[in-house]
């Protein structure tokens, strides 16, 4: 590890290398609830040269290396768990062209979602791909994350066209092309995305995107019990309803958002609506929405078309997270995720919810009901024992429900530290061939040993 | 070879081996231009545990397979080109679960895609990748196919949400699961998918089908000149017109087909769109289309709503072959495809037509505007080496030209035996990363051996 910062001490500008205690400190954790490990040292490399000059030394002297966005992952991705240096992408950060007439967007890997909006914005266009925090597209190509509107755009993977990666050794390569489609070879594009930096280094990204739509229109829905509005938001996929979002939080989230902002909620399950598209798309949408909800009881149907109140309806989803925290004062959250076939939406949620109260936890469900993905958001004290053991069950328990009914053990935070033997048992049968592409990329195993697999190939190398 | 027919016959029912001349000969070719080579054996599994049975017996004895679906690949897929068994698919062809509430069909790989069709539309739905022909599902996702409708819809990668597939030696796996998303490790399911039925079997196929749009709208208009269409399209894209497809026939393929139909096409180029979705947003796509085309002058635009008058419009594009077959009487045609970003599609569109003139080659150029995918129908003599040389070279050059403007060698077709060189040429630099992923799935090289990439391991073993 001296070595390896002696040397790109030569190669790297001085303040691109970094054994600070604050700055490890800060590249040692995510979101997620692990434990943080700093790594021995974090590189900043602002250029794919400079990239490519870690690696190369990197590989040379087997020093495990960890790709590091915005540290917003939910799995441990980014955490260092085995030691070595964190390479932070974060001065990659140009957005090197965005090509209206082909709806391309090409961007270095530390460029934030958020950074990207708006400058496509300028041009009406979007990336529709919108997790909740402002990640990098480096991160979230790595992680192949998702968001509110995947079940009409997609997720990460159909949205890149094309990835320029670093390898361990310093080799680069590109895959995929400008174009929409290819049949050129095997998918390399889809292979790094969702390895979680442990193949190599993402670079550069072409993107797809998108025009904004004319007009958007948002609706907000009560039901008395998560059960109803799963069946609810199961009949809006069944009948067609083309909604961009489709989003539900429980009793017990819209408890905690009351809590924050008293009276801003009827007491219920919420569902959350947006349509958009064309005005005569969403007006006719909107008209069948109503016409499917006016046989249902007791439905407070909110409907806000303009910019603001919608942006106030949003709020309801955005603050989740703050409201769980008000439901658990002193409690730290534990995100985990699901995912299962549509038609098994509600029979999930409920089941969910009973699973929750069995295991005694506080806990919040809130769903990407399109495409059957369930988020729990369960709220554990550190220091006891117990309650840690029950969530680290709910987490299991929670995962073994959606492989029983067909789904998977995570639709979007993916595997990482966290679901490596959920991960063995859902593709325990294939483990053997994607540790063999790993092979292949990542020979020495350098490359964020630890993370979805459980054998770390080399073993920590911190005398190094 | 005798060895493999030998055991076979012990474990396969006597009519699922065949050394018959007459159907080797069937499973020899398929619809490309490349030359037929019978394979020495052909097999019928009608389940997946005489595919066990079959792929098991082959690795044992080294003997090369090719799975073969249709036969209806256009680079030479399914030719056996360096000897060993044919495995025929059209036995495993049973549908084994619609679910309309998850929007999820499970088939076996020999269902082709209009028994799907048929099916699913006993339930108001649909599966939206529809390559030109007949093809099943099992070969559709091995050549990674699209159709007229995959900028909106994507190609088989996004709408195959789970794979079973057996490994050369007969090990069986599953890849995906039944939920539209997941981030559970390395996408094995994406990889597969577009491998050409080099790495394993598709014995099982879960695919995400989508309800048929309540409307559609067909709409027909003639441009005087391929480029001229292809700017009409560019526009349209630009716009954010929300087609379902947008299809382009150069002026020969027009002139072919008046053969066929006398004045049934004013001379020019035609563009076919369809609008489909609600009734009000067709109704509005349509007005934005005639809004955007009243400053062009000269458009015969004729629109048609009726499913007879809308199968009459879209007859001009399912003749396109049968009119290329007008123009060059006792030719055979070459197709080829490439692929480019979407704003160089007009100039990508007259280059094209510019080089197969300055090849002196008849040709017909048809385009999926919408990701910009160009199609070639070059009509060649197969007796003339000297035009069969340009034929070859005709397709280097518009290969070359695609890469040039960031696209792709291939957008739809695939590598097979055709385009070997041009991968090389586009993926170089990763191609021993794709042999790689090669080895893990099949170390012996017994799978369609000769495709995709160059060297053929292990060598033809027909004397086994």
């Amino acid at each position: 590890m001296r070595e390896l910062a002696r040397r790109l001490a030569s190669e790297l500008p001085a303040d691109a290398v970094s054994e600070g205690d604050s700055v490890r400190a800060l590249h040692g954790q995510d979101e997620s609830f692990h434990r943080e490990v700093p790594p021995d040292l974090v590189l900043f490399p602002s250029s794919r040269s400079e990239l490519v000059a870690v690696l190369s030394a990197a590989a040379e002297l087997e020093v495990p290396v960890v790709p590091f966005g915005a540290g917003s992952s939910l799995e441990g991705q980014v955490i260092p768990a085995s030691g070595g240096a964190s390479i932070d992408l974060g001065r990659m950060n140009r957005i090197l062209e965005v090509d209206p007439d082909s709806f391309t967007a090409t961007v270095e890997p530390g460029v934030t979602r958020l950074e990207l909006e708006r400058k496509l914005a300028e041009s009406g266009l979007m990336f529709p791909v919108d997790p909740g925090a402002d990640a990098t597209l480096g991160g979230m190509a790595a992680t192949n994350a998702a968001g509110t509107m995947s079940a009409r755009y997609g997720k990460m993977r159909p949205n890149v066209l094309a990835l320029e990666a670093v390898l361990p050794g310093g080799r680069t390569i590109r895959t995929g092309s400008g174009a929409l489609k290819t049949s050129a070879g095997y998918d390399l594009t889809g292979l790094l995305i969702g390895s979680e930096g442990t193949l190599a280094v993402i670079s550069e990204l072409t993107l797809r995107i998108r025009p904004i739509p004319d007009a958007t229109c948002a609706v907000r829905i009560t039901a008395d019990s998560i059960g109803t509005a799963g069946e609810i938001a199961e009949l809006m996929v069944a009948t067609g309803i083309d909604a961009s979002r489709i989003e539900l939080l429980d009793e017990w989230e819209v408890e905690g958002l009351n809590r924050i902002r008293p009276g801003s909620l009827p007491a219920g399950s919420v569902i959350l609506v947006e349509l958009s598209g064309s005005e005569a798309a969403v007006a006719s949408e909107l008209a069948d929405l109503k016409g499917l909800l006016s046989e249902a009881d007791g439905l407070g149907l909110e409907v806000e078309r303009s910019s603001a109140g919608q942006r106030e309806l949003w709020r309801t989803r955005h603050d989740a997270m703050a409201g769980e925290q008000a439901m658990a004062p002193g409690r730290q959250c534990r995100s985990t995720d699901v995912c299962v076939p549509v038609g098994s939406l509600t029979e999930t949620l409920v089941e969910t919810r009973e699973t929750i109260d069995r295991f005694g936890l506080g806990a919040g469900i809130v769903a990407h009901a399109a495409d059957g993905n369930v988020h729990v958001g369960i709220m554990l004290d550190r220091d006891d024992p117990d309650e840690m053991r029950r969530g680290e069950l709910l987490v299991e328990a929670l995962a073994e429900s959606a492989l029983r009914r067909g789904g998977t053990c995570t639709g979007e935070h993916g595997i990482g530290l966290g679901k490596i033997r959920l991960l063995e048992r859902e593709h325990g049968d294939s483990l053997d061939l994607m540790r063999a592409v790993k092979a292949a990329f990542d020979p020495d195993g350098i490359m964020n040993p630890g993370k979805v697999f459980e054998d770390a190939l080399p073993s920590p190398t911190r005398n190094k």
